[in-house]
């Protein structure tokens, strides 16, 4: 067997030694004759398996006792509407950061229970290509928000399609704000280390940085379990997941398993610091690669490139297929960019290993030398 | 290793083959150097494995062209919210059948998107010892729901909890209703044949005959995609799962795949009529054995026991511990009676192989000799 190097966007890469380990798992779990995936979610078994993957995310994001972690399904698009319906009883809008696909389609799904209000966009950057993909001035959102009777401010800390990434700007103005912060960090949670308690919510989809897609993390301060609308299904209330500890349903048990080694594994490497330091020294080889050479582009403004996504493109777009297809050759996979954006995406969240980065930094240059 | 006979009610025992076959190719799919957990839900390796998933599915359940086959999140406790969102635009009511824990729950759940009628009841029929659980007579149904404007009619096909199970009743009458009938198989599906076009909804989640939990299966009239509310999520919104293929929001990917590798092993079997004869004899050697016994007792009413979960009592409830204990050194395991209903339960889905229930009807009469 020889593994491929997977730059896919997400459902993504995970660490071998976690999928070693489930697949040695897989019959017999440590000696009890059955699969995670056969266990009931009451079992004693089962409810160790959850509770040491929750604390291990905790721990990982030293998430304070003021805050509950839920785990819940539908990912980041359900959260769309399963944020709103939780946080809107007594309030009429909510405020809204454009900074691309994700946050966008936030923004319109939210329209189904309020008043969405945009008060910071940097829509169609991607389009004009005179303008790179950046994050606006944070500044403003005081002035924009505050006042306003806002239910809370909504955005997305890296869009995983323009690959643009917030560094702490939300976080940094968040206690001057008069409404709780809600984040989006599907693409990029796990990967620094956040003030949690500066967040209303913080959710993600599982499938980039977490583990396999089905189940969304959430954070959530204790003081919004009591917001939402009584239209909201009480398998997505904060509060009844938070008051049955995720077990209101039965959750996606194996998918959490899969997770808690995932956790296991990033507490063995170092933790969200080693996290953070391993995001940081892949994407600068990588977006040094691209800014040295005249074949490759990135589109995004330098302070504001994702860590986790990389977008780039071919200055000459006819080589695009040859590029993806001696790559694959290479055991460089799932390297196409997203259709909306074009040229090409490597995505490198926490499971892909700086030697991963490496090879397709190697390959770059010596597709970029034959070719030109 | 040593696997257990598992008698779990959910997450619940999966074929071992299915499992073999996971644990294989867990870091390496069919060469293609990655798992299926690790696998772009765009990508043309994992569209072919969704598709024949679903196209497996389609057969073994022989779904008419009317009905769309859909793969959703939140499992059935979350269908009873989604339902009525998908169902009620221009309806004020719908009507429910009460047969037990999760029909009971379902019609509570709706009375927050319409006014609940409850047309036919069993309640209470647990609590009164004097009365054993049962399928009320259907017929009844015609006059209560016809005229009413009903949205549909919603029941649960086998009651999880009290082992309470429908033989076609609804099905029967289906026709000469008004309106849709929704049908909870959450613990059925794929256990018989059915006539799905007599059905507006099926659903079930995976986590008992199906796969691991995290995907729910929706069986849903074509006619039926138009009726959302307003306020219903995009990502729960039936139309626009079927319109796009069910990758609306990313899909439990890996959840799925192992749906996929049940029933391939369901189609080597024989498919949905070799489930059904398997359930049969499994059932009556089963419910002979309490039959026939003194020590053991079950409280439903013979012609509505449950093909698949068998619930059972011991005439002296001290002996409840002792029987527990001495099974599962036996290596049956997860035989504990629902906490509402007390007593023991043996949930016998597909993946129980007859051999596991005769290993539990020799343990069952061995321990009525060695403690009478």
């Amino acid at each position: 067997m020889s593994r491929v190097w997977n730059f896919s966007a997400g459902p993504a890469a995970l660490p071998e030694s976690v999928l070693r380990r489930a697949a040695e798992e897989m019959l017999d779990w440590q000696g009890k004759g059955l699969s995670v995936m056969e266990m009931s979610h009451r079992s004693p078994e089962y409810t160790d398996i959850f509770e040491k993957t929750r604390s291990d995310f905790r721990k990982l994001l030293n998430v304070p006792e003021t805050h509950d972690v839920l785990f819940m399904q539908g990912g980041a698009v359900g959260m769309n509407a399963i944020v709103p319906m939780n946080l809107m009883n007594g309030f009429e809008q909510a405020a809204f950061v454009n900074t691309g696909a994700w946050s966008k389609k936030t923004a319109k799904e939210f329209s189904k229970y309020g008043l969405s209000r945009v008060v910071l966009d940097n829509a169609n950057s991607v389009a004009d290509s005179a303008v790179s993909c950046y994050v606006p001035e944070c500044a403003p959102l005081l002035d924009r928000v505050n006042g306003q009777q806002m239910a809370y401010l909504h955005y997305c800390d890296n869009e995983t399609i323009s690959g643009v990434e917030f560094n702490g700007q939300v976080e940094a103005i968040a206690s001057q704000l008069d409404c709780p912060v809600v984040a989006d960090m599907s693409s990029n949670i796990l990967s620094k280390t956040l003030e949690v308690s500066k967040y209303g919510v913080i959710y993600g989809g599982a499938q980039k940085n977490v583990g396999p897609a089905g189940v969304t993390i959430v954070i959530v301060d204790k003081a919004l379990l009591n917001r939402a609308l009584p239209i909201c299904p009480s398998a997505f209330t904060f509060g009844t997941v938070a008051e049955n500890g995720s077990m209101y349903n039965t959750p996606p048990t194996y998918s959490i398993y899969i997770a808690g080694l995932v956790f296991e594994w990033l507490i063995e490497q170092g933790g969200v610091q080693w996290a953070q330091s391993q995001a940081q020294e892949k994407a600068s080889l990588l977006y040094g690669t691209i800014d040295s050479s005249t074949l490759y582009n990135c589109p995004v403004r330098t302070e504001d490139r994702s860590r986790m996504n990389v977008p780039f493109t071919l200055a000459d777009e006819s080589l695009n297929a040859r590029f993806l297809s001696r790559a694959a050759e290479q055991g460089l996979v799932q390297l196409k960019g997203h259709k909306s954006v074009g040229g090409m995406r490597a995505s490198i969240y926490n499971a892909m290993p700086l030697e991963g980065v490496k090879a397709l930094v190697e390959f770059m240059c010596e597709f970029e030398k034959s070719e030109t």
